[in-house]
């Protein structure tokens, strides 16, 4: 673990991310030393720092801190925080405050391959997600409605129902994302994605298929989505840098067995990995 | 400072507090080595556990730590955070995670005693608060919005502005609270505040001035507020455990000069204080 670029494992009780959930993060996927995707996380990162007017770690600052985790940790999980830093007492952010780079890291988490291969059940959160245009898509360190979610998901599977992921819609009532993932509906040969304006995390990984179905001339469509409509979708699945991406084989009273655009696109993904 | 009950300034980066904003605070003024309203400030640190599904520490325990932090700082302002604590990766709460105690002092800061007696400029923030019945009410760690409203406060003080507080409206345009305090109007001899049950913190300060006007026969409504009914109050004013009570001068185009309700209960708080 890194803060600052030197090895540890605490931060400031005075650290801003800490006080306000005031601050930015990306989980990586590592693969023999090397991690996936980095220049679209730190794109993504550039954009979220901005939504909250925070300043950017630079770049090859950053890439250089990596590079001591993975030299480390050639194959698991990596996470990044950054945070504003800290400050004085109060809310307001300080314009000189600088921000903290915490870098941490995690085995793989032990999926069954048939999650991948066969689909996952998903269960419908009850919690509602809150409706915020200025910290929509960003991937920001409030994350309490995702706490009560996964508890709720948590439950659930106390109660015996085998749900692999929650699925939540907003206030308004339409599908918007999974705790931990990006949702996709396949209908009629089309890609569909919930819009993400309102609410919602916009994940790399839900880039990287976007970007996937438009280069193999695949019509996309980023709108609002009910959940009556992904229960008679032909194909649902869900996507994120660990995950990769998992079919959705139950959800409500319904159950799909056959996921060939699913699969496809899987496959398309792991191939750019490769 | 203290951290479970032991001299430090710095938590693990894997504390749910920085991971997700996973816990609650409080804001304590400490006046002669005593905290103000301790009791009242420990049933709503129990509430807001509560609401998120977290073990409340024993209040016992809490007082021993408390009465460490004043031994040192026995004047000034007093934070207490709780965290649900470390756990495995992802959202979802572990049953055993057992809660950090974060407690930090800083000086009270140094406002004019004008604020008080002359009453305050507001301005109205362009961000409006999203709707979250199941956080509402909670002084919860997930501040991002208090912090874009008091950068939004930031600027228009940089522009000449000279407010001393930002007004937040919800998403439906009702009027909640400000950035850090509780809001409170005087109509015809009746006390209004706004209903907190789909947004805003409900903070002990809030909860003084209504237990003040019950006691004195004063009519209080807690309900839906618009700000138009602001601007035609006979007073507005605003309140929290370290600035106790400011009446507003001047809100958008209307200026107030007498503040008599304001100022009574203003006296009536602080004679409990003595």
């Amino acid at each position: 673990m890194l803060v600052n670029g030197v090895p540890g494992n605490s931060i400031s009780i005075r650290d801003r991310g800490l006080l306000y959930g005031d601050g930015v993060f990306r989980t990586l996927r590592a693969v023999n030393g090397k991690a996936l995707h980095w220049p679209l996380h730190y794109l993504k990162l550039q954009h979220d720092c901005v939504k909250l007017g925070m300043t950017c770690p630079d770049e090859a600052l950053l890439c250089a801190e990596l590079d001591k985790v993975l030299a480390q940790h050639p194959d698991g999980v990596v996470k990044l925080i950054v945070t504003r830093g800290q400050s004085g007492r109060g809310y307001a952010p300080s314009a000189d405050a600088a921000p903290t780079r915490i870098w941490d890291f995690s085995p793989i988490p032990d999926y069954p391959a048939e999650c991948a291969t066969q689909g996952i059940k998903a269960h419908v959160c009850s919690l509602r997600l809150s409706i915020q245009p200025r910290l929509a898509c960003v991937k920001h360190l409030n994350r309490l409605e995702n706490v009560l979610a996964a508890a709720e998901l948590n439950d659930a599977q106390l109660h015996g129902e085998q749900a692999a992921e929650g699925l939540l819609l907003d206030a308004g009532g339409y599908l918007i994302e999974g705790t931990r993932s990006n949702l996709f509906l396949v209908a009629q040969g089309r890609l569909v994605t919930p819009d993400l304006s309102r609410c919602g995390v916009a994940g790399i990984q839900r880039g990287r298929v976007m970007a996937w179905a438009l280069q193999h001339g695949m019509t996309l469509q980023v709108r609002d989505v009910e959940l009556e409509e992904a229960l008679q979708a032909d194909e649902i699945f869900i996507v994120n840098s660990v995950i990769g991406l998992w079919p959705i084989r139950e959800l409500e009273q319904r159950h799909w067995s056959h996921f060939p655009v699913a699969a496809q696109i899987r496959h398309g993904l792991d191939r750019q990995d490769a």
